[in-house]
This record gives C-alpha cells, sequence and structure tokens, in this order.
C-alpha cells in the first residue's frame, strides 16, 4: 500500500505540513511518497529520490519522486511560475493510482488563483480530478471528521446559484453517490442517509419557503423507493446536535455552509475532504494553502494527516 | 427583583420545565412569578396564589399569577380554545414590565399554528412584544450561547427570500442594535463584531456572489464610520470554530440557519434567545413546544434556567 502525495502549491503550508505528517507516520504508517521538487522537503527533513511510487526506507526518510519546480518556491509568496508543476505533480499521482502503483492519491492544499491565473480551466482539484479519469459530472465531495460527515449537492457557487441549481435529481445523484461510498469505502452495510431541509425549521410545512415539498421530499421518496435509507427533511439547525448526529451516517446538504458550518465548527482541524465518484481514492486535508502562515511553523497537520490515515482506510475497504 | 414568566401554551413543555426549573432557583434565584393557570403547577409542585408580581415565599412555593384556561390542557393535544390565555399571560407580563412592578419578562415556547388558527396576527413572540410595546421594526433576536452569541439579519423567512431582503441598511440596523444591547444588556464597553460572509469562502473576490462587495462591505465601513469595531465579511465555515469564536462579542449573521446551525451545534441545550430593541428585557428559552414529548418527563429545562439567569443579568446591567 503506497500513497501518492501531491506537491500541492508550493508557497503555501504544503511543505511543512508534509514533513510534519512523515513525522508523525514514519512508524506506523500509513506510507506515502511524495510527488514534488525534492528542495520542498530536503530542507527540513532526510529524503531519497525515487522513479515510482517506491517507498524505500519510509520509517528512515521521505521518498521524493521529482517534479521539478520553475521558480524557488517562496513561503507566503505564490509564483505562477510553478503552476505546471503544481498540475504535473497530480497528474502523474493519477497516473500512479490508475494504474494501480499507488493505492490512493491525497492532495496537498492548491490555490484556484494562482492556477487559474496560469490558464488552468478547473475550479479546483475535484473537477480536474474528474476529468483526468473520465467522470466528469459524477463527482462528489465529503467532508468527514470524527463526529460528522456531510456532502454538499451544490458546492463552489453562490448562495443565489445553489437555489437555482438545487433539483429533484441533484440530491437523488448526491445521496446515491454517498450511499455507494459509505459502503464501498466506508463498510457501512445499511448507511442511513440524513436529508437536510433548506429553509428555516424546514419551512415547517411549506410557511417559509416550498423546497422542502417541491424538491426535497420527493428526492427523499425516490431514494426510499430504490431501498436507500433516506430521511428528512430535517429542520437544518436542529439535525447537527450531538444527539442527532448519532441518528445519521452521512447529512446531503444543499449549500455549501449548510454542510461545512457543522463540520468546521465542530472539529476545525481534523476534517478531511473526499472525492466520491472517481475510480481512484482520493482524500484531501479540509484547509487552503494558508500563505499567510506559510513558513512560520504555524500550520496544523493533522488534517493531512487524518486525510492520509483515511486513505489508506478507504483503499483498505475496497480491496476487502 | 421579580421576573414574570408566561405559561406559554399549557400543552407544551411549559409546565413541566416551569416546574423544574423552580426547583433549580428556588434556593439561589433569580426569582420569578408564573402567570398561568393554577392547575398547570399545582399538579406538580407547591404554589400560591398572587395578585401582582409577587414573590412571597419563593424558595417554599411557586408563586402564581392566574390567568384561567378555557379548556384544560392536555400535555401534546394544543387547543386553540386556550390561544386568548396564552396571549392574555403575555399581555399581562408586559404590563408588569412596562409598569416596573416586574424588572424582565420570560416567555415560555408559544405554537404559531395555535394562535395563528385562534386569529393571532403576529408571525410570533418577537413581533408581538416589539407591538405591544410600540417598537415595531426596531426588535431584533440574539441567541446567546455559553461559547457564541449570533444576531441573524433576516429571521423566519424562506432562504430564497432572506437573500431578497438582504440590505445594506437592514445590516446596519442589526448591527447598531446589537452594539448598543452588548453595551446596556451585556456590560461590554467595546463589543466587537464580526459580520459574516453571505457566499461560500465570503465569495472568493466576488467569483461567487457579490454580495459581499455590493452589500455587506458597505455596511461595515459604514458602521467602522460611527465608531463600531465591525469587521468582515467574514468566511461563513471558519468564523464559528473554537480559535475564531474568541476574537469577537456577536457574529452578526444573514440568515435564520447561518446563525442557528452553528449555535445549535455547539449547544442544542443552553442556548437562550434575547429580544433587542424593546423597552423592557425578554428572554425565552431557545427551543419550542415540544408537544412530541410534553408531560413524558424527558423535556430538558436547561434552556428555561439559562433564559431566567440572563434576564436577571441583563436587568442588574441595566440598572448599573
Amino acid at each position: 500500500m503506497t500513497i501518492a502525495l501531491t506537491m500541492g502549491d508550493p508557497s503555501g503550508i504544503g511543505p511543512e505540513i508534509t514533513v510534519a505528517a512523515w513525522q508523525a507516520l514514519r512508524g506506523s504508517g500509513p506510507a506515502f511518497v511524495v510527488l514534488a521538487d525534492p528542495s520542498l522537503v530536503g530542507a527540513y527533513a532526510p529524503m531519497h529520490i525515487v522513479a515510482g511510487a517506491d517507498l524505500g526506507r519510509f520509517a528512515e526518510t521521505i521518498p521524493v519522486l521529482p517534479i521539478p519546480l520553475a521558480a524557488a518556491a517562496v513561503p507566503g509568496a505564490p509564483d505562477a511560475a510553478n503552476a505546471p508543476a503544481i498540475i504535473a505533480s497530480i497528474e502523474q499521482a493519477v497516473r500512479l493510482a490508475l494504474s494501480g502503483a499507488a493505492t490512493a492519491i491525497v492532495t496537498n492544499p492548491i490555490s484556484k488563483a494562482v492556477l487559474k491565473s496560469a490558464g488552468f480551466p478547473h475550479p479546483g482539484h475535484t473537477e480536474f480530478l474528474a476529468a483526468l479519469t473520465g467522470t466528469t459530472g459524477h463527482e462528489a465531495m465529503m467532508l468527514v471528521a470524527p463526529e460528522l460527515r456531510v456532502v454538499p449537492v451544490t458546492i463552489h457557487v453562490s448562495l443565489r446559484q445553489a437555489l437555482d441549481m438545487l433539483t429533484t435529481e441533484r440530491i437523488i445523484e448526491a445521496a446515491r453517490t454517498a450511499q455507494a461510498a459509505l459502503r464501498r469505502d466506508f463498510a457501512i452495510e445499511q448507511p442511513r442517509l440524513a436529508i437536510a431541509g433548506l429553509n428555516p425549521h424546514a419551512g415547517e410545512l411549506g410557511h417559509m419557503g416550498d423546497e422542502e415539498q417541491r424538491i426535497i421530499a420527493p428526492a427523499i421518496a425516490a431514494l426510499r423507493a430504490e431501498g436507500i435509507d433516506a430521511t428528512g427533511p430535517w429542520p437544518p439547525d436542529t439535525m447537527f446536535t450531538a444527539g442527532a448526529r448519532g441518528k445519521y451516517d452521512v447529512a446531503i446538504c444543499h449549500y455549501h455552509d449548510q454542510a461545512l458550518i457543522p463540520l468546521k465548527t465542530l472539529d476545525m482541524w481534523n476534517g478531511v475532504n473526499v472525492t466520491l465518484g472517481l475510480p481512484i481514492v482520493r482524500t484531501s486535508p479540509d484547509h487552503g494553502t494558508a500563505f499567510d502562515i506559510a513558513g512560520t511553523g504555524r500550520a496544523h497537520p493533522a488534517s493531512l494527516i487524518a486525510a492520509l490515515r483515511l486513505a489508506a482506510e478507504i483503499a483498505r475497504n475496497r480491496n476487502r
């Protein structure tokens, strides 16, 4: 079992959390190979160069598959000249996973602004990975924290656009993808899906919005007709309390912050992003490049460590 | 110091949490008089009849100012015939507070559906209290939990309507009301206001919605020009984490669930609703009538107890 860990933006916190994750996991695993410019890790820890998804002496030195940078990486000062290397690291990780040489990929944070300025056309990792694996349109994002799993039906769009995009079909698609992933990747045989309401108090029978009756309830009925244990629509403000969380395996949410506010409020540092609907296993830390603290030693590696552990767990579950 | 505690819906959990709150507070205070049909509390605890906001022997028996019910109260089975008594209890509490006989009012939960069927024209307590005190249009709701205070700019409307209603003026008005309340009622001399963004990541400079630039940032600039310590717009998903919460005294939120999801996720049972902008002090527990568990003994009195304590604290701060 080898995980391919991408470089991410070399001017963000990726290099330092990568080294910290290796220090935390070198004894216990899971083991990983870093696809990055050797200078990024070599300055902070012992490393050895590998040619593919080889681990070598993982417990003693960090395996690095070289992806050379065009410009020196300055912490906190991203450089669009390095966009091709950032992208190449992701492409190479996907190749290793598709070929079976790597059992999973974990991605360090990238900056959409940096990649966009270099002509990168994708909104983010998730869509790029879907394109690389030929599964565009079926990808979904699950956020996993120790106490909560959430899948947002709409993601990186304005709140108004999220309302316009919400359809019965989109909810059904996200719920089916979540159901399949919970069975295959999380080894939950009968997953329980809690479908959120959209409006305050889930609309109170149409008094405050009718999306619950018009869009969400039909999706729940269709899912139940397929044998999926979907319930709701639940009042959004009470479905994430400690008592409520124990009653479901995933919350299907309608917009970014309905999913992300409870998850990050509960646990800022241990959240993991899992991409569902891909042929490969992919997780990532649930935070950005954090250019503002890059190089200061203040970055927390907890989310990356959790992402590496979860990637290994999913790969094991898929190979049962 | 006497608090007037209203009856709420007599078929909900109001009577049982009232008795439980008296048991918790009879020794330490704050003391309160219950404005209700004597049968509601007399069945569970010793009580004595009073004619106004008299406390009598609060440590030994519950003071009850009688408001007779038209029909016997059956737990879990609300009866519109009791709507006049429910309303009279609120009106009487307001009279006691306006006259100075009571230092604050605390309201037990009501059912909007029950009151509506009896012709009650107000969306809820808050608007009714504003009408009774001649302050309609200036009322605002603050939710207070041990770790977080929030003020939603829009409240009981659909999410789509909340987007349509959001204006620079409404944000400014809510923030001014919150600022004044934090100084007068919470004794915070220089309140720090965190103004939420609306869209994912606060819009990422207009890439996902422009309300931050068009509506929210101008409100923050206007507030700062008035000398109010307002900051933002903050990304909604990271502003409620433990680290972020310590940096402000109140979060100004744009829609019901942006405020209520983090508050209830953090603390389901100790939240208190405080009405701002009224000439009287009013708090209430942050939950509904809970008809489904009324009479079963499963209701938690914690939120009502917290509401009584906070009402007393606010009254003390106002009288400094």
